[in-house]
């Protein structure tokens, strides 16, 4: 929702400041400011190399038209104020500028009446301006695309005389002609693959309203329970309003609507081989693209149609109009006269308009099998391992409430039952004997996984970053076994667990986070290997958190602290003191 | 404006569908649609040949991530829901799938707790898989990229430790990174050069509104008076809301507030050689994309900074969010480092998401000599013509009233004022002897310039298309004099001229247009030779449009006819009516 708003300075300059940013951005790229005229740099040398081919219209449609100049596709670009056609004089200056003496020049344009008088009258004026000077008529040729199939009255597809619009399908038209043009193709031949295009393709679209026009505002505006099939490019009303619909009912019907026009019904051939291109009328998301391509590919599909090329972007807009079309190009039923127009949709074009479909890798390079499970492992029984989980467990479930009160009132109030998530897990894990527990680092991973999924979230993953850290600690120690681990070790490994996690967060004790209990029990347990000690350490950092100012997490956007400890911190303590328990009992 | 209208089937599988979709049009991607990995098709050779570069995050920004996977930027990427981080799973087997035995991998991501916790884990998983099923350490390197310096709180420029977000100059980092490694560079120099870009780049976005989430709709609304400077991608607050400004203070305000933010400032070197990425954020029509480009660039300079490259396009999106921001890469001092950067920025990638710069032509083939002027003519004064100009032009003076009624009647009234324009242009150069009437082809040529900057409009270009045909056709005639030239051989070269007309519009006889007096006339004259008997019959067309229905021009938009003449055939008659006039006199 835009709200009319729009980034511009004076509207009068805008199609010309926007070209030069154009040009600022691709350095390919001329800009005659004043006739608005966009082209080649080397267009000197281009012009005795092949046919000149360019465009023009009205402006708001960009990338086109000034976006596909480039090696490949157009020679040069003529643009007229926003949904106004270039006067005569402008394409007249660009025909001077562009002509090809050797090769010719076609002109293709959109089927509206203002480009067609006005580029129509700038051919008759250099023709006549090229004979009053004694010289040869020149070799020009002009194409006028009508791709719309979104036709206001579909019983009658000329319109009244005025004929179907261009829309999106011009994009293909300056493509294919483009490749064409490049590879040295006489004017003769650029003009019959352009044509070709023109008369085979048919473009639907549908807007979710219209679209603003700087300095002008809304033209007209959909209502929030409408969506407009056939909308133009200039907002001019298409052939059907109708309630939004879900994609996967709304592109089929589009789709449905290209097959029944008269159009495509008596385009020759048999119609199974096209290329289908998804147009961004200019503000969708692409997300919703992706979705809009899929579906328009699978409903080809499912007509029976077989989509050799498929393209999807932004090619022919309505400023930032939110909506879409779909242009199908139906391609010979001749292998050989398709494979020659496929080749020609293939070539790179060096423009910024045009997405270049990467070279595709030979079938059989796919390498799915790199997706290998995870790694196996194989479970085993310990009964020191068993008691302090059963321990720390049974810790957890009898802190829980007072974890859930703790985060009740300086949180979200989720942490003490994601703690017995977690722990329950692990629990169950080990009364299976499902767990590895005679390979520490093994098991710890394993558990580090199990606590992944039971607890999700930041505190779930600030446990298994620890947790990975620690079982990397141990292989660091060559700790494969538990008999080879001291608690001193446990707590050097936990140390250098910490650095692990430190990457990842920037929770540092002082911060009021478990981190405050964690740190001084690793730390300690490093130094002294003494677990009561250490777990003495958690607990007073624990302690500590109650008067100190939230850093991270949720209680960040709690005002007060109430003196209240971190309830990760306490739940973390609850796990330590059970596994210390179990320890020092049975030890 | 979306109204929240989206183009949505099921938000649930919107993600993968659109990947689906970006599969078919990019045919070297290939997808995992469990895990929402895009990765190359050849990447099981690609991993043997360089570092693996992948990154990822939430949806709802693309083209990022997946739309970067290509030779030359990105080895795969993974996404998770909209603006939600991907699972450390997905992660996981992306990495799994991606990593390169032999170079590594470098893993790219944008500054969100979500993604720095959830890649950091699955980069730790994958450590833990690998030691515990008895390999070696695999070389991973991580990048986090935080390019924001439109932060909510300004004075604290790490935001409460969370530190700045990761925004468009994300793809920056793909960019050099994925060259860098295409290059064969080692993964300490891809990671070098990664964290050069997010140590050296700076962005500033701005919103006109927030982006609709499909299946949420809006999560807040900007007043019609407000833009807001900073806005996050995932609409997240920015740090000021202020009123709309024209776009040439606005975009030197934002250059402004990068300039004078403490990373900037903190950013080694003298910082004159920039590289800026203007971006959409969605939503902005290329129109103004076009502009914005244009004034960020001219802000640079002004502020004596040297944009090495400029690049402008859709590279970050927040969906559809109406907005664009502004991001510049300080390159080095050092002359050779600063080349070796930006040989990797010119370096081109194969993907849909980002622009190529085609190759610039060399200095000095521009070629703007081929805009030459307008064939110049030579005046003269020739008796005859000036009569028929005079007597035309007095006919014209006396029926306009007659001419104006009937359009005011059936059309939109200007008919009589455009073509007593038209008259009066010709009279008086005719009358300062400024016309070439002694070469008849130069004259015609020269009035229909005349009469389009006089007339202009859609009436204006036809009688222009229809004089520069007959001049054209007397061309053909090879009547270069007056002498040469009969009543007959004219209205050959009329009926030839109507040819020219005909190619540009759809008007014919019976349509209830001027053609239908033009075109009995120039038939007559042809055949007979005879003036007064081509007169007679242009007047009985033009009687005969009174019970014509409209089918072309503004009529046509009348529902009645009543009777009327049609005005512009009632013009050409009284025009043709003087011609014959003056000469059927002199003859």
């Amino acid at each position: 929702m835009t709200n009319g708003k729009h980034f511009v300075s004076d509207p009068k300059t805008l199609v010309r400041d926007s070209l030069r940013g154009l040009t600022l951005a691709n350095r390919h790229l001329s800009l005659d400011e004043k006739e608005k005229v966009v082209y080649l740099n080397d267009l000197a040398t281009r012009r005795h190399r092949q046919v000149s081919l360019f465009c023009g219209g009205g402006s708001g449609h960009e990338p086109a038209h000034a976006g596909f100049v480039g090696h490949g596709m157009l020679t040069a670009s003529v643009s007229g104020h926003v949904f106004a056609s270039p006067t005569s004089s402008q394409v007249l200056s660009c025909l001077r500028r562009v002509h090809s003496e050797e090769h010719g020049t076609l002109v293709v344009i959109k089927n509206y009446t203002g480009d067609v008088l006005n580029f129509g009258r700038a051919v008759e004026r250099f023709k006549s301006e090229r004979v009053n000077s004694g010289k040869p008529l020149p070799k020009i040729a002009m194409v006028v695309v009508d791709d719309d199939v979104g036709v206001v009255n579909p019983d009658d597809d000329e319109q009244g005389g005025v004929g179907r619009r261009g829309l999106a399908g011009t994009v293909l038209t300056y493509k294919l002609a483009g490749a064409c043009a490049a590879n040295g193709g006489s004017l003769e031949k650029v003009q019959e693959t352009a044509q070709y295009v023109v008369s085979h393709t048919f473009t639907i679209g549908c807007a979710l309203n219209a679209a603003s026009v700087p300095g002008q505002g809304m033209p007209r505006v959909l209502d929030d329970n409408e969506i407009e099939i056939g909308m133009g490019i200039h907002n001019e009303p298409g052939f059907e309003k109708k309630a939004p619909e879900p994609a996967n009912v709304l592109i089929p019907s589009m789709m449905d609507h290209i097959l029944k026009s008269r159009p495509f019904k008596t385009c020759s051939g048999s119609k199974t081989h096209v290329v289908v291109l998804v147009n961004n009328l200019g503000a969708t998301s692409n997300l919703e693209m992706g979705l809009i391509t899929k579906l328009a590919v699978e409903a080809a599909v499912e007509r029976g149609l077989v989509p050799e090329r498929v393209f999807s972007g932004t090619y022919m807009t309505g400023l930032a109009m939110p909506g879409a079309s779909i242009s199908l190009l139906v391609l010979p039923d001749n292998e050989k006269e398709r494979q020659e127009l496929i080749s020609l949709i293939d070539e790179p074009a060096y423009c910024s308009g045009w997405i270049n479909q990467a070279h595709v890798a030979e079938a059989g390079t796919t390498d799915d099998s790199a997706q290998g499970p995870a790694t196996p492992f194989t479970p085993s029984s310990n009964a020191t391992w068993e008691h302090i989980i059963d321990t720390a467990y049974k810790n957890v479930v009898r802190d829980e409430p007072e974890v859930t009160r703790l985060d009740q009132l300086m949180g979200d109030g989720d942490c003490g039952q994601v703690l017995l998530s977690g722990a329950t897990a692990i629990y169950e894990a080990s009364k299976n004997t499902a767990l590895p527990l005679n390979d520490p680092s093994a098991a710890l991973a394993r558990i580090s996984a199990l606590v992944e999924d039971a607890m999700g979230g930041t505190s779930g993953i600030i446990y298994c970053l620890f947790l990975d850290g620690l079982a990397q600690q141990l292989h660091k120690l060559d700790a494969t076994t538990n008999a080879t681990l001291s608690t001193k070790m446990w707590g050097t490994a936990m140390v250098g667990a910490l650095d692990t996690l430190y990457q990842y967060t920037t929770a540092r004790p002082g911060h009021r986070t478990l981190i405050d209990a964690l740190q001084p029990f690793a730390a300690t347990l490093a130094e002294t290997g003494e677990l009561k000690a250490a777990l003495e350490k958690a607990e007073a950092g624990a302690k500590a958190t109650a008067t100190m100012r939230p850093m991270r997490g949720r209680a960040v956007y709690v005002s007060q602290n109430d003196g209240l400890m971190d309830a990760g911190a306490a739940g973390l303590v609850s796990v330590l003191a059970g596994i210390v328990g179990a320890l020092t009992v049975d030890v």
